[in-house]
């Protein structure tokens, strides 16, 4: 893999100058494009010590408009990064759209580190790559340009390298290790690179080594490479769909008979009139409560968080559900993300951006009115994104959850349902009820009317989303009591097994 | 102060019940005229353990729409927070325009707590206090409505609550003080109470004082002062000046005689020819960028933060200048923030938290390719704000940047100024040389022609705004070389010294 790296190529100072000046202008030139494009760039500089990955970047930056241009390194971890899913600081770094991002190491980095040092096994590292990998082709499908360059050096050139830096002034280079001993480590470092360089060599994300010798050379050579990412992103039309793997296609509904009987659904399963006496439900909801109060202060202690989604139809409760949790853990603990239409900045990112935003520290609980899962419902139905998108976000929003669930975060998602009836006589009464009345408006009647699409919707993102660690639960909101004990059942217990586990 | 907090007032069950359901129809129209005024609402919940700040937030949150609505507590400090001014919490948390963010304690927590441990005496305590004022006073001027609620009980009642609280599963009472000990402690509270209740009672952001043992009466009587306060700001007329201290008027131009040797400004004292021949040049940046190579380290370990601000003239070289610094300084350990039109979640906010979003974290550097001077800048001389509004600024901006210092942050501020035929010069090369010429808009041509206008600005601003702390630095651009060595010895100079203070 590397040998092209140690080939010893070199640039004149005449030829770089005449190189840079041309770079420069096409460079900028492209940048300003992909900016009127809103296309997301994403530069990942990684490679060897030594190779002078700092050079490059400073190259980089002084060539394009410094004005678009973040430079974001991934190293000594604050306490909101550490107790939250490893993704969450990529996310809290990525550019907006029409901006250019340059990761040092990037996502490169750590699983690097961790199978060299070998606190990993290549098990470990294996499954770090698949989900790079799914990660660089999320953002791809998004629109985004990555740029991957590989800065390599023969192992004498290493040692010279790092010999120079450590007699300079800036001394972090100042212990070499023995001339055996660093020979060994050259060799173990270019296995481990080899390896995670190889698997993570996708298609529109290709990897590219670049000799890191002559400093020249390697600048040019990258300004070059990133030129030509973008200029290739430029010249792919916006419209072409971007996807390398078929969204999955076989929605059920479309293939079953007309019956009835067949077209039975998880949701006609639910018998919406399950009911509470009001006695009852006093005694049992302050019971739930109370518990729900210590155990959320033990997660705490614990560090160990929690994400709340409700979900449902118009007027299901999903507010009283939700006020009925927020009564009772400690409003220090929790955060309630109300989902309404995203800002200019959250635009700017992938859709899954504005819900890592909310993500929560270690300890706590971050309750979503309403969600992600808005793209294969209300988008999809609306038709605001195109069939490509939501069809392909099953695959994003399982991967998402995928990563919060491992890096132990607690995961319930609540669906609220009702009947038909039940909506109707609830939408006349918050007409009647002076202080309803804003809850009730043209687009809860339009909905309505779209009652069977969206019975659809949710029937098959019931289906596509259902994780073990992420579970849905259908609550039967006719009776509105009944309805908020059973949230309260399942997130009181959830935490309850989850302490049980961590104790 | 809180005898009206001791008479026993309290509400019947139907009272209530009647009192609430008008109440909410009315806080309601008042939030959604608010969200169409762009008011941003701060409401602060503060007062005596036991008091149920708690369940008066639920109340809230329940009668309002929860959309509009975020909570925000501050307490278990992150190590983000730590090694940062302490308003950097606070400007995190703001709300929007248009949305209200319920603040548990708010600024006023932390000095109660230091007070009340002893940790400070009263004039720490006095100086806390001052800058609280400031903050609601500049929140105020630029439109939002602030409501502050002080909860009390009575000695007997706080003990009664108390007692109870302990009973009751959620645990956090369990240890009540001693009888006599309670009452002292009681006393002693109530004292530091006073002292910070009375000196930030100020005119549009008064404090309210609420008796709490009666859990309806607290809630309507607070729902109420919410509705009241909200009002009263929909009916202040929008262009009414908010400003309770007279902006400063005595600009100093308008009174000079007309004669130049009169009229010679700080600017003008500048030698902007010096120069510095290149292989000198060479030396000395050489020595200096490896100095601060090492001090940038230093400081890191020892969380010593910097903020340097680059002002100047169009094409005076602050991009030349700042490159040589993130040359020498670790990419891992500053950021450049280039500061271009602002985004809508940026414009929805004071104009000042854009730059809190930029202060470095515990150690690092920020560089600011201009900053909040535009507001004295730009928008002063192009009028696109209104001259209360830049004339407020040198206060605000004072009074940041002093928040800032006070913290232990490094702040270094340049104007890089050159001549005008230096100007026009570069201006021409510019165009000439493809890859410069996006440097170079219509707009510098135009601000070109107000160089006078933005001379006038820029004299007072330096005026205005030099302090010990964070002094402004004038470098004479002509000669690039000359500048970048002057702005490269100012940093490692500052942080040379702070370093050895430190040490």
């Amino acid at each position: 893999m590397f040998a092209t790296a140690k080939i010893g190529r070199s640039l004149s100072k005449a030829a770089y100058k005449a190189e840079v000046e041309d770079l420069r202008t096409q460079l900028l030139e492209a940048q300003f494009a992909a900016k009127e494009r809103n296309i997301p760039i994403y530069v990942i500089i990684a490679g060897m010590e030594g190779a002078g990955k700092g050079g490059v970047v400073n190259a980089l930056v002084e060539w394009l408009d410094a004005r678009g241009v973040d430079v974001h390194a991934f190293w000594d971890e604050t306490d909101e990064e550490k107790y939250r899913p490893r993704a969450w600081r990529f996310w809290r770094a990525m550019p907006k759209r029409g901006e250019i991002s340059v990761y040092f190491g990037g996502w490169y980095l750590h699983p690097l580190e961790q199978r060299f040092t070998g606190k990993w096994d290549d098990a470990d590292l294996d499954q770090a790559l698949r989900r790079i990998r799914e990660l660089e082709r999320m953002l791809i499908n998004d629109g985004a340009v990555i740029v991957k360059c590989w800065y390599h050096l023969s192992e004498k050139a290493q040692r010279h390298k790092l010999k120079e830096l450590a007699r300079s002034d800036r001394s972090r280079w100042k212990m070499l290790p023995k001339k055996s001993k660093f020979g060994e480590e050259y060799r173990r470092f270019e296995e481990v690179a080899d390896r995670i360089v190889r698997s993570t060599d996708i298609g529109r994300a290709p990897w590219h080594i670049i000799e890191a010798t002559d400093r020249r050379y390697r600048d040019a050579t990258t300004g070059r490479i990133l030129l030509r990412g973008i200029q290739d992103a430029l010249e792919r039309a916006p419209q072409v769909s971007l996807d390398d793997e078929e969204p999955p296609r076989n929605n059920d509904a479309s293939f079953l008979p007309n019956a009835p009987e067949a077209r039975v659904s998880l949701l006609d399963r639910v018998d919406l009139d399950q009911a509470i006496a009001r006695t009852e439900y006093r005694r049992i909801l302050e019971a739930l409560q109370a518990e729900l109060n210590q155990l959320a202060w033990r997660a705490y202690s614990q560090k160990l968080s929690t994400v709340l989604v409700f979900e449902g139809v118009d007027a299901a409760g999903k507010g009283g559900a939700i006020r009925r949790v927020t009564q009772a853990v400690d409003s220090r603990l929790r955060e309630v993300a109300s989902i309404a239409a995203p800002t200019d900045e959250e635009k700017a990112h992938h859709y899954l951006w504005r819900f890592w935003r909310h993500i929560p520290r270690g300890g706590r609980m971050a309750i979503f009115d309403r969600s992600w899962y808005g793209r294969v419902l209300v988008e999809r139905v609306e038709g605001f994104t195109s069939r490509a998108n939501w069809t392909r976000a099953y695959l994003e929003i399982n991967d998402f959850e995928e990563q919060l669930t491992r890096a132990g975060v607690i995961v319930q998602k609540f669906w609220l349902q009702i009947s038909k009836d039940e909506q109707l006589a609830r939408f006349q009464a918050r007409e009647d009820t002076p202080y309803k009345r804003y809850k009730i408006t043209d687009e809860d009647w339009r909905n309505r009317e779209k009652w069977n699409e969206y019975r659809e919707a949710v029937n098959e993102m019931l289906a596509r989303t259902s994780a073990q660690q992420a579970p849905w639960h259908l609550i039967a909101g006719n009776d509105k009591r009944f309805a908020r004990v059973q949230v309260l059942e399942i997130v009181t217990g959830a935490l309850r097994e989850a302490l049980k586990t961590k104790a």
